[in-house]
């Protein structure tokens, strides 16, 4: 398994050994499909790839594939297609493609309406961080705040955002990255891991990733209110860096080390290349990869029975508080902005993850369509969460104990200053658990170093001259389920007082429990006052036992939701922040909550708009659970975050047939069975 | 340490060697108080002892204490003195004294009112348990069901609750409790550790506990309404075992074993005979016990700073929503009227929990006043929680990561068919987590077998003629806090959208954070559509940074209210569970939520009708955090049910000044510092 990086060296990939319909894109198609656009045009048209994107088979194709898959055939394989996002180089002219990598056909190649944008690449985003240090009239206003000498200024190139009115600006409807200057600690010039965002300038130049031109150089409000002061000589703070060597480390925590004797639990096949198939604990499912979306679990089966299609982040929306230009555009889509698989983080043995871990390594496109490693994007390991049920026998004593094992696959974002930690984590008794920490270094602002001690209305003081605004973080997860196979449908039981009545409830105390079906697509919410809980349920399959429909429960946190006003570009544009949960009815190229072109957009792309459809879900639903949280920074926030944890639970409801009661039943440790040509996982 | 179960072994416990204020009761304090008491009556009254409870000192008397102790002062010792309930012997002559061991006197012993009940003690339960089955009308009723010879009968003898009417019944105002019954497989009759939940019987019993006396058989109504039908031969569904030898158990589940070469990073002290302080990552705190709360966390620092005087579980109350009789009386309050610490489990090593493991043996008192050993009631160990927080450079493509090592201090209890798995979490960054797990067995009640695949009104069936009832679970969680010192006040923070302003807020994206103030002692409640946060703040004193008041944050999460309506007396009883929190001003003997005697109280004795004084709080809150969850139960849940989790962080929220900014920083394992006088939890 160790042989991934080898593999995936760069223009050398070699062609896929492993056919798929979900096997994540090969170095080997990467730049086939790039060959086959680059062959649409002429030889001297460079083109400059942005996404490209598995286009996976219709979901029926697919699951009749997966189906006789399952059932130990060799079903007939699917064509193997992409979906491209592509400029041409230099220009504003952004194509969307479909490729077919089977017979080599483009059915679908198409100019995009000017005021659409793929999002920025990192090519683009390091080429300006330097670019933008070298241009004579940033240099003439970073001079006029008169740095040490020595001082190294850093760039984090930020999404532009909208505001509908102003995008276009100088020119119309360009693509432009609002160009966040900060110091690095003066008296530490060299250190380029020095924590810059305790040194926040107050000028941040808007230059276009297309042609590397600056288009203005804003001036940030340091005050309490909407005027930018003129620049001048800047006193910087002190610094506050988060690396260890610039602590006073605890000496007293000692090691505390999982080990694994006899290695993991679980098995990994590989189903393609680059895919692998978790076998672990009943559970058995598929875990691909993309640029937009990171890690994708598909065909998600319990004991062999079908439970969810395909389970994804759909999209991120992190809006800020502060009003004032150019804050007021200050709200990033991590996924369609940037990419999950994009910045997926390089995970380190013995450093994300204690005990046995198996790692997945990934291939994304560069912006030339050539492969580009995606090392150790993805971790499975397991984990010990304590107790998951235990029942002591009082009269004799006896207690009776199982722990809870549970498998986690993990991925870590870094999206500039910030990072996401995000985890499907599996149990031994049908849960699964969505988790997000979310830590990082929060993206500050210059205040002017005299109101460090005051109120401020958009933000709190975490360092002196240093203001980090109020923000919200929104997340959409995809579900496409699959419970008890296809059919599903979504409802909710509802817990109401009973009336006071002399027979049927004479003393006041009784309660019963109502289920309601979400008929129509739309937008829904929680009810803590009614205990509402949102259900996937397969009213054709019935449970032994009481003969209620299978379904899993959905435990979703509450949530404040979007703040900025009806009328605003950020609700325009971030379709899912208004709701705990849509419910769509399935469309092939409905994936991502805000649209697929999400950079400088305007709304009107999303889920909100596909629910406004006032569909009928006859059996076909997609359901968005919506979480996030309103981020009130602390002083502790500062330099690094502890982690904020958000969960959402996907939890077997009357789902379990007497036969598997086995499943909530104790575990005891035997030795491993044969492999029975499953790889193991390293140990 | 190994040595406490020597001890405490039982009446020859030995006299305290370690004073401190706060030290659990000793073996001989135990039998020095019922001494003291028993004197005060002829020596032929026999006095039944319930409660016997540490009286802790004035808090005013108490902090002067343990501030002089932190500043290794000695300060005189104060008196150690009891709160005692008892009974005269085989009556219902309940008396409530305090008695003070320092100066062998009683200030107060005074008999109590006829309708109020001290809880029924283990002893009685178990005799109840057995000669109910003696009783010859329960025989005979037992004989109408024409069980199979063998059947074995098993007695869960339950609260009697209280409908304010019919407590009395035949006789006025007498303690009772419900004996429900169940039968245990026939086919396998010898089988103690048998479910007998899965073979609930129609017959209750109603037995009262002072003179063993039956006062009536009820008849369960086992339809879809309230008629109960006559007694008749009565078909046993199938068996549901939990134990492990019933099961066919995975094999595939491989050994994850958690190693602490070095072992914990704790310490432990003696505070006194039985009382702990624990050290560990800056924090340092004291651990009690007692017959009603289970353990009590006292006088919490951090870095030497003050943060918590006395953190608790003050009481649960768990209603049932089936309103016929007798169910309408089923709502139980594990704590006061069982006792948190009486159930406490005997923890075993290597089974509920990984790792290196201290354990704690405590003592409470018998019914004659004799110390009866609680061995291992509370186990501390630490625990890897992943990731604490991680920032990738993604210029330099370094990654600092910090893992949440926390330290765990757990008990757990069993209340005849359930188990609560609570834990006081401590980590590295400042937060303390009250965790509950909800799991152990439901208790259940006959349906008549042919409604199994019927819908129950006010349940859901989880076997073949075995209904488990809808219920609440609420848990009052009691802080006192003592935040950088006295005079903490109770705020709240809200998010609001800026209104539209061509200046302000052009726009529309902007929002704000308003800070309210909890004025007075009251029911106060969470609002997720303003992001509400309470925080526990100390005005007085400042954080260097930004000059806010130090805080706390509390995050609470939401629960469905009280179902049973206003006049209920579920709603009388349980007077904390129609508010996410309570505040009140603080007074000596305001420790439980529902009152001190809560067996089949009538309500108007806890911590509503304190906040309904309507108080100044003066510098002198008491925060009483109430969360829970509805239970609608899942075929899933039976015979034990998988646990659901609910988490209460308290949060520091600006509390750490600049120089206290190694918190959040990265750890490195080194060699361990000499001892200084502590000794060193157990390898």
């Amino acid at each position: 398994m160790g042989s991934i990086q080898n593999e995936a060296d760069g223009r050398q990939a070699k062609t896929a050994s492993i056919y798929h319909p979900l096997g994540p894109l090969t170095g080997d198609e990467f730049t086939k499909c790039a060959a086959i656009l680059q062959a649409l045009w002429p030889e001297e048209t460079t083109l400059r790839f942005k996404s490209m994107l598995l286009l996976e088979p219709p979901k029926k194709d697919l699951i009749s594939y997966l189906d006789a898959e399952r059932s130990g055939q060799t079903p007939a394989p699917l064509d193997r297609a992409v979906y491209v996002a592509y400029y041409i180089q230099s220009t504003a002219k952004l194509h969307e493609a479909d490729v077919n990598l089977t017979d080599d056909t483009v059915p679908r190649n198409v100019r995009l309406g000017d005021g659409v944008h793929a999002p920025n690449d990192p090519e683009e985003v390091f080429a300006i961080e330097k670019l933008v240090l070298q241009n004579p009239e940033v240099q003439k206003a970073l001079a006029k705040l008169e740095l040490p000498k020595q001082t190294q200024i850093v760039c984090d190139p930020w999404i532009y955002g909208s505001d509908g009115v102003n995008d276009g600006d100088l020119r119309d409807d360009i693509r432009l990255l609002q160009c966040y200057l900060y110091a690095r600690d003066p008296n530490n010039p060299e250190e380029a891991d020095g924590c810059h965002y305790a040194f926040p300038l107050p000028i941040p130049p808007v230059m276009s990733p297309v042609d590397f031109s600056l288009l203005r150089i804003d001036i940030l409000p340091t005050g309490l209110d909407h005027t930018p002061k003129p620049l001048q000589s800047l006193k910087l703070g002190p610094p506050n860096e988060y690396i260890p060597e610039a602590q006073n480390l605890r000496t007293d925590l000692k090691p505390l080390q999982v080990v694994q004797p006899e290695g993991a639990s679980f098995k990994v096949k590989k189903f393609s290349d680059l895919g692998r198939t978790i076998l672990w604990q009943k559970w058995d499912f598929k875990i691909g990869f993309n640029a937009r979306e990171g890690m994708v679990i598909y065909d998600v089966h319990y004991d062999d029975k079908s439970l969810f299609h395909r389970l994804s982040l759909s999209d991120m929306a992190i809006p800020y508080a502060d009003p004032r230009a150019p804050y007021h555009r200050k709200a990033a889509f991590d996924l369609g902005d940037v990419g999950a698989g994009i910045v997926a983080n390089d995970l380190k043995l013995g450093c994300d993850c204690l005990g046995s871990i198996y790692y997945m390594s990934e291939l994304l496109n560069d912006t030339k369509g050539n492969p580009r490693e995606v090392p150790n994007a993805i971790c499975i390991h397991e984990v010990d969460d304590g107790i998951l049920w235990k029942h002591t026998n009082y009269r004799t004593k006896r207690g009776v104990l199982v722990r809870n094992r549970e498998l986690v696959v993990q991925t870590i974002l870094t999206v500039a200053n910030y990072e996401y930690v995000l985890a499907w984590i599996f149990n031994l008794s049908g849960d699964i658990t969505y988790e997000v920490r979310c830590t990082g270094i929060l993206s500050t602002q210059p205040l002017d170093p005299e109101l460090t001690h005051e109120e401020h209305p958009y933000g709190v003081v975490v360092h002196p001259g240093v203001l980090a605004a109020y923000h919200q973080h929104f997340f959409s997860l995809r579900i496409d389920p699959r419970v008890a196979g296809n059919g599903n449908e979504v409802v909710y039981d509802e817990a109401y007082a009973l009336p006071r009545d002399k027979i049927a409830n004479p003393n006041g105390t009784g309660y019963t429990v109502k289920r309601s079906q979400v008929p129509k697509s739309g937008g829904y919410d929680l009810d803590e006052t009614k205990n509402r809980v949102y259900k996937i349920t397969n009213p054709n399959i019935r449970n032994a036992v009481n003969n209620y429909p299978v379904g899993y429960k959905l435990h979703i946190p509450p949530m404040q939701f979007l703040l900025a006003d009806q009328d605003s570009f950020h609700r325009k544009r971030a379709e899912f922040t208004d709701h705990n949960l849509y419910v769509t009815r399935y469309r092939e190229d409905e994936l991502f909550a805000v649209g697929t072109f999400t950079n400088q957009s305007r709304g009107g792309t999303g889920v909100r708009s596909w629910a406004d459809r006032n569909e009928e879900l006859e059996g076909d639903p997609v359901v968005w659970v919506n979480f996030g949280i309103n981020h009130f920074p602390r002083v502790e926030d500062f330099p690094v975050m502890p982690m904020e944890r958000i969960t959402v639970v996907l939890r077997p409801a009357i789902d379990v047939p007497q036969s598997e009661q086995g499943v909530n039943k104790s575990v005891l440790l035997k030795d491993v069975e044969d492999e029975e040509g499953c790889c193991l996982a390293v140990r």
